[in-house]
């Protein structure tokens, strides 16, 4: 598969049933064109805009940081221009209880400015903010079947575990989130959606609903950009009790944590009954998941680090880490107090300039968007 | 079952499906309830607000006018708040092609003018110039189930057509529809819509919508109207070919068309081999659709109609309902001549008042609904 994007030849028709192929492209590819493209931001970061953004459900953890805030503040500090949309309706895809959400945001933006999102450079806002983005999803919705919506591999995925759980079904919402998501990173024309591998079947999404409508609305002149992935390593930090980390399950070490926290949560953490430190992620996730934490602070690689500890075992191994990950946290966590003692009224105002510029430009796309599809009057 | 309208007594939570049973209101109720409803609405008027309008297709014709725009402009003078949508986006649920909608939309205008409705005492306005609305689909579908969409008649019957056709399925604006119609009717706090029996499942959905948003959100004190259905009789009015009257077939009876024009389309309208006119709706419909129209037209009933022609038959019943109709329109074709003659202008800045109006109310509605759920920032 060519690792260049190209629109399909024929524009849909409800005639034929197509693209069952190239509905997944293939994640091999879109590494390889990922490469690619870390050369072209970094000939010419200013064309490129990054939408990505965080289901407000609590305050940011460790994993978050080392999985994708971390690379949204390097984007950033290469002169990309990010947009972070925190998600607000998305919290009730799967919930009925959205618990309470201002407090929620502003933990949320506390930590993306910790941890070094500039405000003057990257753009924070919330969906329920922007109606002009959440109308786009009425078009979009019109460019996709149901077929294809349900084939999304999140929304079969929760599909399947409501019926196990002999739930009443998946929401309209979350059957439609690919949809919305694909309204998220076109209003602002993003080009760049960092994501995992396994995320890339959604941003497939937003590239159908790109190529379609510039097909049937825009023949002459594509107006919206078929977004690139930016696939980033697959970085799944472990929880103290060995599973994926994560808020809802309690086993997170969130980034405002003291330094205590810190240690206790090290000290808790899972590993295996083998004495000598080595670096075998399929054998010792334990392990690895601690030789990663400590590297990335560390700025050195998990085999490194195995090497270093060695024979000395679990309990130095933990020791290191502690130590690298409090030095390393303690600049963000200093910076997180300075903020977070202002009062909230500084977040608040900067979480209304982020809602206005979104604003601004979802305005004008939209507007755009009435105008080649003839609903000006 | 009841007439009254009851919330149900349990909020809706994800462990336990419901409400199979209650999903179509009776038919026979709702028509008991509306027969109450109109002794209100003659006493209270001022305390129903309607929600109802059309997908800008085409002109409206004949069908449309003995249906729904004529009941439209009864409550209007009646003293009742009319909201009048023009669905664009709905245009785009089953087909690729708008067409040219700014023309379709002052067409249908021309009409909604013509035939009585005073923009003075009605809000005629178009979806997609109204982003607060469309944005209220997002937390509406998180109250419903995919299977809940998949069990609406309308979205039932495209679906297994698209499958009989070999087609690629329905879209996923159509399947959503219902949710974008709860959206419409509640944005206004609309609590009257008009519909036909067979429409009582969309009302239906729209009534759970309020009502599931209330018990989440507002459990305190309701925030949406559960709106009533006020059913009108079924008036399928047939095209010259004796099949439903609809722009699409080519069989219609535009309302603008000209004097020759409907002497031509009721001579060429189909009859039956029978000499004596009979009322007999079942046995004999396109004898029985010219004596509803004749009737409507000259304020009788179609027995006394077909008494009057009787063995007279069919070339003069068609005479008697061409000059009742041609007598009836020509009010409403003189007037829709002189707006059509004044050109576009004035109706643009008519559309435009009736945007900005509803822009208005579904800004203050979705502040409202963001301070319910807690996304006020």
């Amino acid at each position: 598969m060519s690792v260049t994007t190209k629109p399909d030849a024929t524009p849909p028709t409800s005639a034929e049933p197509r693209e069952a192929g190239t509905i997944t492209r293939s994640a091999t590819a879109a590494r390889e064109r990922s490469a690619v493209l870390e050369g072209l931001i970094a000939q010419k970061p200013g064309e490129y805009r990054v939408l990505t953004g965080d289901r407000p459900t609590g305050a940011l953890h460790l994993g978050h940081l080392l999985a994708t805030v971390a690379n949204r503040v390097r984007l950033q500090d290469l002169g990309v221009e990010v947009f972070l949309i925190v998600a607000d309706y998305q919290v009730i895809t799967d919930r009925d209880e959205t618990g309470n959400l201002p407090a929620t945001v502003r933990e949320v933006l506390l930590d993306y400015l910790a941890a070094g999102l500039d405000p003057e450079r990257s753009t924070v806002f919330t969906h329920s903010a922007v109606p002009a983005l959440n109308q786009l999803l009425l078009p979009f919705l019109s460019l996709v079947t149901v077929a294809e919506l349900e084939r999304n591999p999140t929304v079969k995925a929760e599909a399947e575990a409501a019926l196990r759980r002999q739930q009443r079904g998946i929401s309209g919402l979350l059957l439609t989130y690919p949809v919305h998501q694909a309204a998220d990173i076109l209003f602002c024309h993003g080009n760049l959606v960092p994501v995992g591998a396994d995320q890339l079947p959604h941003l497939e999404m937003t590239r159908t609903v790109a190529r379609r409508f510039n097909q049937r609305y825009a023949a002459a002149q594509p107006y919206f950009p078929e977004p690139d992935a930016l696939v980033t390593p697959s970085t799944t930090i472990l929880g103290d009790d060995g599973a994926k980390m994560s808020k809802s399950r309690g086993n997170a070490l969130e980034l405002r944590a003291s330094d205590d926290e810190t240690a206790a949560f090290f000290r808790r953490a899972k590993t295996d009954a083998e004495r000598v430190i080595t670096y075998e992620p399929q054998r010792r996730p334990e392990i690895a998941n601690l030789l990663q934490i400590g590297a990335y602070f560390a700025g050195t690689s998990p085999e490194a680090l195995a090497e270093e500890v060695g024979p000395a075992g679990a309990g130095r191994l933990k020791a290191v880490v502690t130590e690298t990950v409090v030095e390393g946290l303690s600049p963000i966590r200093a910076r997180r107090r300075e903020l977070a003692s202002a009062g909230p009224r500084h977040l608040d105002e900067l979480l209304a300039r982020g809602n206005a510029r979104a604003n601004e430009i979802a305005d004008r796309t939209l507007d755009d968007v009435r105008g080649l599809m003839g609903m000006r009057y």
